[in-house]
């Protein structure tokens, strides 16, 4: 039994060393078309930035590694230049040698991953351009900006600029990538714009979600460009580059990074004559499995269920990947192993910030047009607010009317977002309710959390909204209400929502007759506390009465404050 | 109807606010033996350190506060003296008058909470000796120890040292409190003793997980005292105190901080005839309802069930009080809501670490005569190794051996441990399997995880075991197996097994025909990955092998390093 796996990152790295444990006689052939396997790749923006200081640090296993620990016939710089499915055999590209060999499988596992998009637009050739998805990408980049460093008449540290001192960096793409490179350019004391084609950045999150991140930016000296997308590039009179966009504007830049989205490496798929998704990506089953009985596929290249939504999905992420390696090696050793699907959990560093989402977000759903679910955004303390350090953790938590399911998870914030997007991803993957959120207990003490940790607050509210103690609204959806504020005369003196009739929340009782009893009415204060009392105050009296869901702190965060 | 609530801090807080929020027009007079409702006792340590400066942070809601958002009839300094349960009447003594009044209750809560032992043991009245359950007791520490500094011929940071300089202290206590206050007290620049009964510090880990605590206690430069019970106090000649323990020691103390549990407060159970449990608790149904149909009772004074183990337990935490105070108000509001128990989640900083479990324990395990679980250590990074700060996460987790179910998570470090404890609680509360969490899509980027989760790790080794491809062993429990050694020569010459066979891993097949086939073989490496591999080659040729879990990580583990 010989087994011939191509790409030697993530998900064929995992499936080399599991299979091997699985079974020591099967013969196993790992090939890689770059210089390193098991690299990794999600720190290369850090290495560009200087975090990582050494290169060496990015890679994780080595070819000897695999031949001495694995007795993996691991080949580096070799590339499949064909594939035979019906004789079972892939020709072999040695780079180094230029030798062509081929070599028969019983099974072939392609892992090839995907490739930056680079669109073909005027000058996108121009040195300068980068994209970010190799060790040697990387060592480009950081070349490009050191040599630019030497060729100074000064250098960075003197003040002593010239023309030639990398100064202005220009990132195209607000997705992962991108903010990561936004935010190790801008460590390495960089200006940088971000030039984004859609209309927010970070395309996984909602786009009021991105607002924020948005605002977040920008606090941070980020030009944030949206809804304008590259025409071109070239150069300028000074020698550096210009960014061109669709909206006429020029960016000057003495970097580029392209950070558009990658796209699955299908041309081995096409050689096997395998089928390819309606996304790009290779089909699979369960099993990793594709059109073709003896060929598997993982990882960055194949399409994978989103298990929320039951939708194909194209998830270029380092952890499905390394899952979707074992389960081959499972499956090819004998094992029924099945891959469940994704649910899209993710979370992105910046500055001193974290991005994270899981589950769906609601544009997927409308984009669906699932209407069976409803929203809310929090904003609780992210520990206890009178131990230091306490952040705002802005959230938003979508969930099923009809059934209180979990369905998705968005939360920023400077303190405490990885424990609780790890809930959030745990109770989706469990089928966890907004009522067993309430009732979770999760760990707290004043550096770390709440008595009510921001996830029981989230199935609280929700809750309250499914079991009709507390109606909801939002402000992009208000229609005629009668808007309330219920916030103290201070508060608005420093804010105010125009049209709004402020009874503060001490005197609501006493003033009910102030309200009207044939109007909605739609209730806020900061952060929808008190207006939660409110509307149990008015629903009791009879009034029909919304919260808006956020209140002010959500109002402030669409506008990216 | 009118509800009266007696204690109104977490539990009884939470129960007024909600219940006015499910009924406007309920009578609700709630009262309070101390000057202060709702204060974060939770933070009373962090206060005494300075790390919370202000003792009015600590006061998170007041009397007012209750009056004027909840017209909750809310009395400070007012004391429960009477209960007679068949008139339903209670007896009130306003402290700052004396005088008593009697009022009639529909509906009566108690949320006295609990006190902090103090055994009566010769010299416990001395001044200096304090117990750290309120913001008084908060106020006397701060106050004797600034008063000593006041009294100093110099101050604390010239070095002017004086015998009335508060310098050393003696917390009596290695739980929560305990070390919450030994970390506080050498923030402060004391230097600290720590005397505790029993052989492990923080009761709830098992004891070698408490051992790491233990060396890292000590290395902080706390003077860790185990296995030595308090036998009295007493003056020392130069006026400070003296904390003797049963094994004859006499230990300095400016300071003595008592920390050795806390007693459910019953007194006003015993006034109104309720049922006491075997942990001198009260005793309530899953709606919190004592014996008495008209009165409930919740928090630190209650005894709850663990939902895990099915048993009985005491849980002074603030999350579960504040749970149950929401239940009696959804149940006195005519809803059916329910306490599902307690899974003992709790977290505990100390110093730079975070100290962390949930579900049961393996000795609460052995106490219940339960042998239906198996148990791993692991100590994965607890983020990606080449981005800087990771740490090693130390974990133990317990699983049933039968149907793979999640039990109990023991974790320690100084990065990322809420976000795994909260993924552990998430996934007992959910009924979560080893397979389940071997699939997880818990949030990766390099600054917070791996692409394999430390939660994953466990979930794929537990499984391991579970599917047979890897029988485990652990160190306490080796019989007279063979022991196997598969580090490189360098790491052995830095810390040896005695009466280990070394073969480095990757000369393991090469040379089989060293190891014996009619012995079993217990494997280990530094961290077990490579004892791992180690152990399905030798299953697969043949031999009786079993890896040892956590490896050398796990024996230095043991020895508090």
């Amino acid at each position: 039994m010989k087994i011939i796996i191509v790409g030697g990152v993530a998900g064929g790295a995992s499936c080399a060393a599991r299979l091997r444990r699985l079974d020591e006689k099967v013969e196993i052939l790992m090939v890689e078309r770059g210089p390193y396997v098991s690299y990794a790749n999600c720190g290369l923006p850090y290495h560009v930035g200087g975090t990582i200081e050494q290169e060496s640090s990015l890679l994780v296993a080595t070819e000897q590694m695999f031949r001495a620990l694995f007795t993996v016939d691991c080949r580096t710089s070799c590339e499949v230049v064909g594939i035979d499915a019906k004789l079972k055999t892939v020709e072999l590209k040695n780079h180094l040698t230029g030798e062509v060999t081929t070599e028969k499988y019983d099974k072939l596992l392609l892992s090839p991953g995907s490739a930056p998009i680079r669109p073909p637009l005027p000058g996108i050739d121009l040195p300068g351009i980068f994209s970010v998805r190799t060790v040697p990408d990387a060592r480009n980049i950081k070349a490009w900006l050191d040599r630019d460093v030497d060729r100074s008449v000064g250098n960075s540290f003197t003040g002593n600029d010239t023309i030639s001192k990398p100064k202005q960096a220009v990132v195209v793409g607000g997705g992962f990538i991108g903010l990561e490179m936004v935010e190790n350019f801008i460590e390495r004391g960089l200006k940088v714009t971000l030039v984004e084609k859609l209309n927010q950045v970070m395309p996984p999150l909602d786009p009021e979600m991105a607002r924020l991140v948005e605002g977040y930016l920008k606090k941070h000296g980020v030009n944030v460009e949206l809804s304008d997308g590259v025409a071109g590039f070239r150069k300028s009179a000074t020698g550096s580059l210009e960014v061109l966009t669709e909206s006429g504007k020029a960016h000057p830049a003495d970097i580029v990074v392209l950070a558009i989205g990658v796209r699955p490496e299908t041309a081995l798929a096409k050689m096997a004559g395998i089928e390819i998704g309606k996304l790009g990506g290779m089909r699979v089953d369960e099993q990793m499995r594709t059109s073709d009985q003896d060929i598997f596929a993982v990882g960055d290249a194949v399409e994978v269920k989103n298990f929320v939504t039951g939708e194909w999905a194209l998830i270029p992420l380092a952890g499905p990947a390394n899952r979707q390696g074992r389960i081959v090696a499972d499956v090819i050793a004998g094992r029924n192993s099945r891959f469940r699907g994704t649910q899209g959990t993710s979370i992105c560093k910046l500055f001193d910030a974290a991005i994270a989402q899981t589950g769906v977000s609601e544009k997927q759903l409308i984009g669906l047009g699932d209407t069976d679910y409803e929203k809310i955004y929090l904003y609780p303390n992210s520990h206890a607010g009178y131990y230091p350090g306490a952040k705002l953790l802005p959230m938003k938590v979508i969930f099923r009317k009809s059934s209180g399911l979990v369905l998705g998870a968005q939360i920023l914030g400077e303190d405490g977002v990885p424990k609780r997007i790890d809930s959030f991803a745990m109770a989706i993957q469990m089928g966890c309710t907004i009522y067993d959120l309430e009732e979770s207990e999760l760990c707290y003490a004043p550096p770390y959390g709440t008595g009510k940790d921001p996830v029981n607050f989230a199935g609280m509210i929700a809750a309250n909204i499914l079991r009709g103690d507390m109606p909801v609204c939002h402000w992009d959806t208000l229609g005629n209400d009668f808007l309330l504020d219920v916030r103290n005369p201070p508060e608005i003196a420093a804010e105010a929502v125009p049209g709004a009739f402020n009874i503060p929340l001490p005197q609501l009782r006493a003033r009910l007759d102030e309200l009207p009893r044939d109007r909605e009415i739609a209730v806020f204060c900061r952060s929808a506390q008190r207006s939660y009392y409110a509307t149990r105050i008015l629903l009791q009296n009879g009034f029909k009465v919304r919260n808006i869901s956020g209140s002010m702190l959500s109002r402030s965060h669409r506008a990216g404050n």
